[in-house]
């Protein structure tokens, strides 16, 4: 064997507190968040001068509140203890299994963990992160990047032509895609106002639960498609020509950008890109769509624009409303006529969506359209959304 | 044309202010980085119980320091002045086109700026950040995502015997890939101790760098591969099975784990994966590597361990050591007899690996091995390396 004489690499490593790194000046090395064995987890935070150090997470309880008609669930804030050196701390009990969110507020500043890299952004939001698993198969399991395949995960730019523009989204590839000559069936997953085609790799953690699913035979593999639902972008901020905009929940990029059509008219740009370029297996019985929130409603409207195209439907407290015309009555018909082999509606029941949720599922058992419901607890989350994911997938392509 | 039905999208739009979302509480949008039409930069961040804002950035005069040894540049810290209502600003005067990050300090505690959703991690530190375009073609256009056809970005496991681990790269792969039956010269791109796979999407802003430069002809159209080069990890920090371990400068994972070979040693393959899995023009003058700190010295011992495998060498930043032993005399003696097209060097001249560029720049010279050099200002910083694979990418395969 060769002998290697960068010796120094040692050196180099220290040499990369370079400008970035310098910005920070001298940090305090703390442990934070700390999982015991209990899955008891401490948070820390080193803030020597603040009079007021808070907590907030998904973790704590939470009350359902309604603000100005929107009604969410909102964790309290819980007060850190200031301890030795100027270290505040928080212990929470024993969590159960889950991927969690939480954020400081030092002085009433809303204060990301420094001593916690992982972060997501979630519409204007960043937040840090952690995941707690138990045991094998637990939704923490599920959320995590275990000793599984790994499927590859690409952003692929496609012409769409109905919106006249070149567009970003996400394709997950299952493990093995790469090596074989196998056709596989395909989702459409859909994320939500204010997400883009980022949002079900992040918080929706859709490539570890694909990978993990089909490890342990409780999916299909499956090609997945995460489009960008957002007519007027081409991608999420910051990766097309709309410059450094900030996201926000209404979608809307620069000023003066306007949709030359509706992301469910132009969803056969994106059904054309995806079965002309990756080995897919056609048809309704090996096509699935689902999509939360606004992301259910672009579904609904793909499977009513489009009857018998797609076999599989999920809509995760999806924004489909129910209305009072013989042409709507005329369109869900055709929707049944063309016998989709699954049709499921999830909602939680403080979600403020449960109520069209609610009359859309009673839409459909008054006419005797068959489908599956899944009235779950909570509200308009990512838990939510996670947990309908892994209950649809596993229904996908049998 | 079919009617849209989902008229409640509208109110879903306003429904997603769900749990992650409320973590913040109240904010009050301010704008924040504020880029004037002269280039001039107000920052704004509310603090109305702060006794001091401050804040960094590398568009800010530096000092070269001397931490223990590591010199580094160190920009300076400014105050930020108290306005109404508890906002703090600062302006800066007209700042050159670049890319920027910054961050504040509110009571001494480092702030990311709230109104700016751009952030990246670069090993670990979050930073905000922002670019100044002046024109087209300047620096800060060339690292912006334009209206130019754009290449996909994928997230690829393949297997590494060597390592003998399932590991992650990135693979850049020009506009016109997918539709074509073209064949492409491949450029290996290495990050640096404490970076990852991600480093050079990030701030290495290389998919920008490379759409732009092949829109308007700088660069010829290639395929960019970005190995993981920390060789004890398969991935990036969350995305493999050691868990949400945190980001060092070490590079190192999860306790315990070893590395079964150095990333020279196993950098076939990362060849052979690519070779058999995309339509690659093969053999040194199809091939190049360049790589910053680490990832030069990676660079540098692939050019030598292979001889005449690597047609165009980069070397930025780089961590490669002149040796007096015959065999290293020899093996360099092999790299140059192999006549590589390009053999590049650069480096900051006040950046502290510059006396190690400097000497084997010499070693070069005085063999008489055909060499560039391009020594700049600056020190071990992505503004030089971003300068650096522009100016590199422009000479490959010509």
């Amino acid at each position: 064997m060769k002998r290697i004489f960068s010796l120094i690499a040692g050196l180099a490593c220290c040499l990369t507190a370079f400008a970035q790194q310098n910005l920070m000046g001298t940090a305090v090395e703390l442990k934070s968040p700390d999982i015991h064995d209990d899955y008891s987890v401490t948070f820390r935070v080193y803030a020597p001068k603040a009079v007021s150090v808070r907590l907030t997470g998904d973790f704590l309880p939470h009350h359902v509140a309604d603000n100005n008609g929107y009604v969410t669930e909102v964790p309290i804030w819980v007060d850190m203890t200031e301890g030795e050196g100027g270290i505040w701390e928080y212990t929470t009990g024993p969590l159960p299994a889950e991927l969690y969110s939480y954020i400081f507020r030092v002085d009433g500043l809303p204060y990301a963990d420094p001593s916690n890299q992982f972060r997501y952004r979630d519409m204007t939001v960043w937040t840090n992160w952690f995941l707690i698993s138990r045991e094998k198969g637990d939704d923490g399991y599920m959320y995590s990047a275990n000793k599984v395949p790994h499927g590859n995960v690409s952003h692929v730019w496609y012409d769409s032509p109905t919106l006249g523009m070149s567009r970003r989204m996400s394709v997950y590839t299952p493990a093995g895609y790469e090596n074989g000559k196998e056709r596989y069936p395909v989702l459409y997953l859909c994320h939500g106002a204010g997400g883009d085609e980022d949002s079900w790799l992040d918080f929706g953690r859709a490539a570890q639960i694909l990978d993990n699913m089909i490890a342990e035979g409780k999916a299909k593999p499956m090609i997945v498609v995460i489009p960008n639902g957002n007519a007027a972008s081409a991608a999420k901020p910051g990766e097309w020509e709309a410059g450094l905009y900030q996201a926000s929940m209404s979608g809307a990029p620069a000023p003066g950008v306007r949709a030359a059509a509706s992301i469910p008219q132009a969803f056969p740009d994106v059904m054309n890109y995806v079965e002309s370029h990756y080995r897919v297996l056609k048809g309704a019985a090996n096509t699935a769509m689902c999509g939360l929130s606004m992301g259910g409603g672009h579904t609904f409207d793909v499977s009513r624009m489009y009857p018998g195209k797609i076999g599989y439907v999920g809509l995760f407290s999806g924004a489909q409303s129910v209305r009072q015309s013989p042409e709507y009555d005329k369109e869900v018909a055709a929707v049944f006529a063309a016998k989709p082999k699954l049709y499921y509606v999830a909602c939680g029941t403080a979600d403020p969506i449960f109520r069209i949720s609610e009359s859309f599922e009673k839409y459909l058992a008054d006419h005797g359209y068959p489908h599956e419901v899944e009235w779950t607890d909570g509200a308009h989350t990512w838990k939510n959304w996670r947990h309908y994911l892994m209950h649809f997938a596993a229904k996908l392509f049998r």
